[in-house]
């Protein structure tokens, strides 16, 4: 069967990067399918990094190599470092990218594996200051999805380096709430899971000083141009609007408070 | 041989909808080819949706599943469905999306085929109610790419959702035609097919008051600046500038008037 | 193994070009990987085009084949023209595209084969007059990927015609160098080799009335917001701002000089 690597960076898609880690990968490994994940992330945005690969890693099967590359300290000795955590492998650089995707592997019982990429031996014969994307996290990918072992890549290590991702703080009267992601149509996500809110229609929504009474289940349910409140595709409550940009409409910014309102 | 599918969508690429959706059908069907058409329609437009997708289907070898998604009544009770229209298969929601194709294929004869995806052993295990292209579309096309009969996926229909296409009107001094798409270089295609216009020297052209007279067979035929016709790679009668953008020089948009005169 | 064939052109994302030319590339070819390297060059820019190929070709393994159409002069007499520079293969218009590629396989003294695309047995059946990427190159780029042999394709020519790109000057003091590139961080290369610069303590760089002192080894060795000068991915003097954006904060553009002094 043939396997899949990702590619995740804040490269843009103008200067042929992600082209040229691709000649890279297939080089050594012809026969693995490449998907790109996003390449817009907003310039050395390690948090955004963080939660675009983490939504999108529990679709792919059992043997995908994620590499993901938003790295402000290229050409410094930060480290980059390759992963096993459960069955899916990365290859990052060590700042935080893989925080939220390595704390829920360590919540779940997950088998983790981490190893220093410091074996020059599978990277590119000549490395840059510049562009580790494609002398270090390229080839070390592609040699993982070409069937190296990880501890071959490297130094065993168990001291990643780890960012505080946002999380819902409980309140009186429920949660206060924060947006996380705001996708191309506006929608905001938060970081509170649907899951805390037990009936949909005792819950009421406070965002930018406009009030959504309630949940529904999808964009369809209201008319267009209304401000609702949902469960997003990956689980978490969201703030949209019908046919419209809730981001436009609100101002809305990641980091800003929803503040959440369970009525008895 | 390999095969292929395609993915057509207003989900842009900067979340990453696009990359999971190819970790589901890779998940599938390893062995597919994936090729993106567009991710850039704008939001929710079905009607551009299905422009794009008609535009390229012709070029593409028998046995591609077209997956195309712009899909504003998601969550909805909009049918997802499924269609062969002559050698070729598709994925869409039953929104209009596939009528040009659909309408070409009755028009040739071509054999057709139609299903509701009501057959949830072919989705995703757990179906959000906002994200159908990861859970619905991306598994099932997957399916069909690998070999599935269409006919598993759910039960047949006959009544697929139509939208009125432009189409141009006959005047008495040659026809009223108007523009349908504007590519990345402002050129202007509009929906009169070039075939309708017997005489290249003999006609002219009024579009926002400017006068174009004549049509050339290509923009290497007219210094760098200049307002022509032409036929677009599609065999459409276009509307462009010269190593310019006839869309900005015009204020040009969809749906604009292009009055043809057929001279005697 | 299999092989890879890339593409790059001034096409966008939005419109499908590159998805109808993947249709028919793999229409051909079933068994090759496509790398897109960008197309965001800017519309019909030969020159900048020329230096996105010119960047990414030595990291690609042999036999790749990288269709390239940047092509204003679509339609007209141009010819489109197949190469065989080292062991890399190229298929592009006949407009200087291939020119800094070319020269340095001139200079390094490799292998070189040229022809003149002018045998229709190898493009789709109906060419058009504005789309060769799809019609023309993407065809005869395929049958290249899957064995066809250069010769097969057309005449051979001897004659391709050459633009000239920017050099750095020499000065009395140093260099005049130019901005040839600025990617999406706003990352100003230039056309100054590194290895021009024997000592990175000793030397001054001014562009816009600012000046740097010395060079650096990467981003991270000085305090966000600092402008330097370093070494970039492909070996040429950079200018930069740590964690900022160097083209707009000196309003930079490409064709600007940098003035380099060599310290005694």
């Amino acid at each position: 069967m043939r396997q899949i690597t990702t590619i995740t960076t804040d490269f843009g898609t103008q200067n042929g990067f992600i082209g040229v880690m691709k000649g890279v990968i297939w080089g050594i490994a012809p026969e693995t399918n490449i998907a790109d994940i996003t390449h817009e992330i907003p310039p050395q945005n390690v948090r955004l990094g963080a939660y675009a690969l983490w939504r999108v890693v529990p679709f792919f099967p059992p043997g995908t190599v994620h590499i993901a590359v938003v790295d402000p300290g290229v050409g410094t000795k930060r480290r980059p470092i390759g992963l096993q955590i459960g069955d899916q492998k990365y290859i990052v650089p060590d700042n935080g990218l893989i925080t939220p995707i390595l704390e829920d592997g360590e919540r779940a019982g997950d088998p983790i594996e981490i190893v220093h990429l410091n074996n020059p031996a599978y990277w590119l014969p000549k490395v840059s200051h510049t562009f580790h994307g494609r002398d270090i996290f390229a080839p070390t990918g592609a040699h993982l999805a070409h069937g190296v072992p990880l501890e071959k890549l490297g130094d065993s290590i168990s001291d990643p380096i780890r960012l505080d991702f946002s999380r819902p703080k409980k309140t009186q009267q429920g949660w206060e709430a924060h947006i996380t992601i705001i996708d191309v149509f506006g929608n905001l996500t938060t970081d509170l899971p649907a899951e805390k809110i037990t009936d949909f229609t005792h819950v009421t929504f406070r965002i930018k000083d406009r009030v959504i009474e309630g949940m529904v289940t999808s964009y369809g349910h209201r008319e267009p141009g209304t401000l609702i409140a949902l469960v997003d595709s990956e689980n978490y409550v969201e703030i949209s609007v019908v046919n419209g940009n809730a981001a436009k409409t609100l101002g809305a910014e990641i980091g800003d408070t929803v503040e959440v309102f369970v009525n008895e």
